[in-house]
C-alpha cells in the first residue's frame, strides 16, 4: 500500500484476530465505528509467512473499498492467542497455531502493509475493545472475564491494557480462589484455580458428578437448557459457578478496584436475553455484595460484555489507535 | 514562597506523608534524591488548617535553605492516610485523623503554598517510591505488601500509581484467600482475607492459640525472638505467614504479573539483616515456585523494601514529579 497520508481527515485503524480457525479483520474510525469487515481461514498448515501475506492482501483489499482508505489507514493491530513477545514482536507459546512460535509477526506484517503494528494479546484486545466501544466504555479501569472452555482475562487501567511484565496480566483464570487440600484439580496441574470452577470444562466435570443421566451432548448449553425446564440440580450447579466466580470477581475488585466487571464468554447462559443468565449474573452480584466492602458494593457495575467475537479485532483497532495517538507510549505496548 | 521558576535548572519536589502521629516532609531533586528532611508532630487536634499552615511553613522554610529553594520548588505531593476523595481533593475516611473527614486539604495545601498540589493514598504512594528509588527501581510495574497491624498494599503499572476507580486499589489485605467456612475471622468482620492471616495481628492471634506460655510482650519481634532461639513452634507460626502471603503474592502475580513483589512493614522479621528475615522470604518464594507457571517462577522477583519509614514522603515526591512532568494527566492523579 502507498504511505498515509496523516493530513487527511478521518484517520483508519486496522484491527486482526489471529485465532487458530479463522482471522479476522476489521477496519474502524477513531471512534471505533466499524467501516468494514472480512474473515477467512487461517489455514495454520501453510505458515505464518503465507498466512501475512494473505492478511497484508485482505487488508490493503478492504481498505481499497473505502474512500481515500490506503491513505487514511495509520496503523495496525494484532491480536493474537497465548504467549507473546511483546518487545521482540512474537510469537512464544502460540496456542493452536501449531508450528509459528516464534515467528517475528509484528515485523513481517508491518514490512508487507508499510504500516506499524502493534503486538497485542488476545484478552486483552477484547478487554480493551469492551472499555473503548463495548459495555465498559463509560469506565475508564475494567477487569474483563471471559468464560469459555478455559477461564480468560483481560485488564484495562486509565485506559490502557495492562500486559504485565511478562505478558501474563490478566491470567485470571488461574487465580487460586481455594487454597485447601481438597480443591479442585485444574487444567494447569494446580489446585483451586479459578477455571476449575468457573469454565465450560468445570462445569460439565460437576455435571457428570451429580448428575448421572446428563448424557451427550454434554454442553453449557444443554445444561442450562435443563435448568431452565426446572432440573433444581443443573440450576444449582450454574449458580455455584455464580458462587466461584463472585470471589475471581471480589480478588480483583480488591486488587485494582475497577470501574466494571465485564464477564463473557460462552459460559454466560443467554445473558440479559434469558432468564438462567438474568439469574446468574445477580446470583454472581449478590454474592460479590456479600463479600466485600459496603463502599464497593454500593457502586458495584458487573455486566455482560457486548462485543462478542468482535472485541478481538476492535481491541486490536484500539491498540493501534493508541500508538498513533501516542507513538511514545502506545499504551505501553511496544510497536514495529 | 515566591512562583517557581521553570528556567532554573534543578527542579526540586517537595513530598509531605501526613500520619496520626507525625508530619514528614522531605525535599528531593527531579531524581528522587533527597536534598532535606523534617518531621514535627500532626496535633490533629488542633485540626487541618492549623496543619496546612504549619506545612506551608515548614516547606517554605526546609526550601529557603537550598540553593534558590523556592524557586526551583515546582510542586508538591501529599500522602494521606485511609479512603481519599482524588477528585475533589478531600480526605474521606482519614485513619487517626479524627474529625478532619471533609476537609478539602489538597486544594488548601495548593493555596498556602502558590504550588501544584498531588493528592495520594500512603501504601499507593510507598508503592511508588519503591519503583521510583528503592528496591522495586528496575521495574516499570510492581505490587507493595505492607505487613504491619494490617495488610496493607500499593500498585505501580507503566511507573504509575493505580488508585482505582474509588481509590480501593492495592487492598490487597482483604483480598480473600480462603474462602471455606471455616476461614478465620478478619477485623474487617467477612473471613478469610490475607490480613486474617499475614497481620502481625493476626500472627499474635496465632501464638495466642498455639504458645500458651506466649505473655507480654506480645509482639512480632518477640516471637521472631523465641523462633531464632530454637521454639519450633514459633517459627512454623511464622513459616504458615509465609506460606499464606504466598497465596496472595499468587494471586497478585496471576491478576497484574509485577515485574517484582516488594514486602515492607514491620512484619519482615529483620529483613535480610536477619536469618529469620531470610528464612521468611526464601519460604515465601518457595511457596510461590510450588503455585504458579514455570515461566512466571523463573524470573520470580520478592524482595523486602528498602526505603521504610521514608517511602510515604519520597512516594508524594514521585507523584509531585509526575504531575509536572505531564500534567495532563498526572498518572491518573487529579491535581489541585
Amino acid at each position: 500500500m502507498p504511505a498515509a497520508d496523516p493530513s487527511l481527515p478521518g484517520p483508519i485503524f486496522a484491527g486482526f484476530d489471529l485465532g487458530g480457525t479463522s482471522i479476522k479483520l476489521g477496519l474502524v474510525d477513531a471512534d471505533g465505528e466499524p467501516l468494514a469487515f472480512a474473515t477467512y481461514p487461517t489455514e495454520v498448515d501453510r505458515g505464518p509467512e503465507a498466512a501475512v501475506e494473505r492478511m497484508a492482501d485482505e487488508l490493503a483489499h478492504l481498505a481499497s473499498n473505502l474512500p481515500q482508505g490506503p491513505a487514511r489507514l495509520q496503523g495496525i493491530g494484532l491480536g493474537c492467542p497465548g504467549l507473546l513477545d511483546l518487545k521482540g514482536g512474537r510469537l512464544v507459546l502460540p496456542v493452536n497455531l501449531t508450528g509459528w512460535a516464534g515467528f517475528p509477526i509484528r515485523d513481517q506484517l508491518a514490512r508487507a502493509t508499510g504500516r506499524p503494528v502493534t503486538l497485542v494479546n488476545d484478552a486483552s484486545a477484547a478487554a480493551l475493545a469492551e472499555a473503548w466501544v463495548g459495555s465498559g466504555r463509560e469506565f475508564s479501569s475494567i477487569l474483563m472475564l471471559t468464560l469459555g472452555t478455559g477461564v480468560g482475562g483481560g485488564l484495562v487501567v486509565d485506559n490502557r491494557p495492562v500486559v504485565g511484565a511478562h505478558g501474563f496480566a490478566g491470567e485470571v483464570g488461574h487465580v487460586p480462589i481455594d487454597s485447601s487440600p481438597e480443591a479442585r484439580l485444574c487444567g494447569c496441574g494446580r489446585r483451586g484455580c479459578l477455571e476449575a470452577y468457573c469454565s465450560a470444562t468445570a462445569l460439565m466435570s460437576r455435571a457428570a458428578e451429580e448428575l448421572p443421566d446428563f448424557v451427550e451432548p454434554r454442553t453449557p448449553v444443554a445444561l442450562a437448557q435443563r435448568a431452565e425446564s426446572g432440573d433444581v440440580v443443573a440450576e444449582r450447579l450454574i449458580l455455584e459457578v455464580a458462587e466461584r466466580l463472585a470471589v475471581g470477581c471480589v480478588i480483583g475488585m480488591h486488587i485494582l478496584d475497577p470501574g466494571a466487571i465485564i464477564l463473557g464468554g460462552a459460559m454466560t447462559f443467554g445473558r440479559e436475553t434469558s432468564p438462567l443468565g438474568r439469574r446468574f449474573l445477580d446470583h454472581v452480584r449478590q454474592a460479590i455484595v456479600a463479600r466485600t466492602f459496603p463502599a464497593l458494593a454500593e457502586t458495584l457495575v458487573v455486566r455482560y460484555a457486548s462485543l462478542g467475537g468482535n472485541a478481538g479485532y476492535l481491541g486490536a483497532a484500539a491498540c493501534a489507535r493508541m500508538a498513533w495517538l501516542e507513538p511514545s507510549q502506545a499504551g505501553g505496548l511496544p510497536l514495529s
